[in-house]
């Protein structure tokens, strides 16, 4: 079997639990996600029962204590969880093969917060982001704490996890993708760099927080950018500098 | 005695502990920062040893169960914990009487997620923000969790709490502020909001995510702006609004 059936297998039998009154709402509507088992207190029930009626999946209704053993202690799950399979978004060809002029695509080099990489996948829906790609080992899986953070874009913003980011890259490139690194070091402003190449396909390469990009990624961007700083101290929490990208990219100055 | 002095008083007895490597030194470095105790295990002293000296606070050696009964579950304390007060920056006029054509401010309605307001501190020093003020009740207050999101930032940028909101917007007003409250259904875009007024001090007001501005916070605004969305789906997390709107003033278009 090579990697790439193997972790199909793996995503196929991966199962988690979505908890919340609003996460467990939008995995419901979702046609394309698979549930397996929903459990609701009453009172959650009345609150679900029109998304619940729709979907036709069975209903069991428990104790607010049996949440505790499903869920990580702290998790509000108000009385709704809801086991789901991961979304399968296809391969980068799938989500990315069909781009056009002003396509954008961000790339998470191990980025593992899952508020981090919620708060990332709001901003690109937002932006209109054709897919955030992040890397298999090292990056938020999907899980509850990420569809939390998330706030419903989960259900719909492609986010995929590739086993290798240095050939994904070399894939968008070879679909015309220009490929920026941020890089608080970098000589370049995000918008210089926008501006350095001709409007088409462009992906944004984002790092850890500390460590950063990966020295072997860099090696793969096309220009390495930062976020201009007003007075040099300082440095931004990474999915704040993601949106400047994306902000720059879609109402930037155009030169 | 008075409400302000109340809170002074509040604010002098009131202590907490910060922890980690990280968070430990920046406070030990800031001579402004109140220091009272400092446990260390063996491991972490070593690599703390300079800034130790620098401020000649007695260390107590602990052993690292110690930790447990100071902090959270789930803090990574790295063998450091400093007991500190907090940082008292004055109010307003303290902070934002001084203010220039390019002053910034922000404003926080009752944001209490410690990762939001970490994030916003962040961006605010990268982008030269005058002082950064949250409501006194309902806002994350300075604590180890904050500090540590803050990433270091707590120890430099002013971030004040006030009891009145209203009456800080008033204040920042009579102080030659132009007030712009973020709110996701406003019709002028952010950058059409700066740009409608003359170049000089301006605060933007961000609201807790869910339900955003109050409705009395809302007319304190001499307008309403929202971050413009590429295809309309979807919701940003608050931090990341709230660096659109810094960005923009700091580097986007001017008509």
């Amino acid at each position: 079997m090579s990697e790439k059936e193997r972790n199909k297998k793996s995503e196929a039998t991966h199962t988690f639990w979505l908890f919340g009154i609003h996460a467990v709402r939008d995995a419901l509507k979702n046609p394309k996600r698979e549930k397996i088992r929903l459990l609701l207190t009453r009172n959650a029930e009345k609150k679900l029962e029109n998304s619940i009626e729709q979907t036709g999946i069975k209903t069991e209704i428990v104790d607010p204590k049996k949440f505790n053993e499903l869920l990580d202690r702290g998790s509000v799950h108000q009385g709704a969880a809801l086991e789901v399979k991961p979304l399968l978004w296809g391969d980068i060809s799938d989500t990315c093969g069909n781009n056009e002029k002003n396509s954008v695509v961000l790339l998470l080099d191990r980025i593992s917060d899952p508020h981090n990489v919620g708060a990332i996948l709001r901003s690109a829906e937002v932006f209109g982001v054709q897919a955030v790609i992040g890397t298999q080992r090292h990056s938020a899986p999907e899980t509850g704490a990420l569809a939390k953070s998330a706030s419903g874009t989960l259900e719909r913003q492609p986010y995929l996890r590739v086993n290798n980011l240095s050939r994904s890259i070399e894939e968008l490139k070879s679909l015309g993708f220009v490929v920026l690194g941020l890089d608080g070091l970098a000589e370049k402003t995000i918008n210089e760099g926008i501006n350095s190449f001709p409007i088409g396909p462009m992906a944004f390469i984002l790092g850890a927080e500390g460590p950063g990009l990966r020295d072997k990624t860099k090696l793969y961007c096309d220009m390495l950018v930062k976020v201009p700083s007003f007075h040099g101290e300082g440095s931004l929490n990474v999915s704040n500098a993601a949106i400047i990208a994306l902000y720059d990219i879609r109402h930037g100055k155009r030169l």
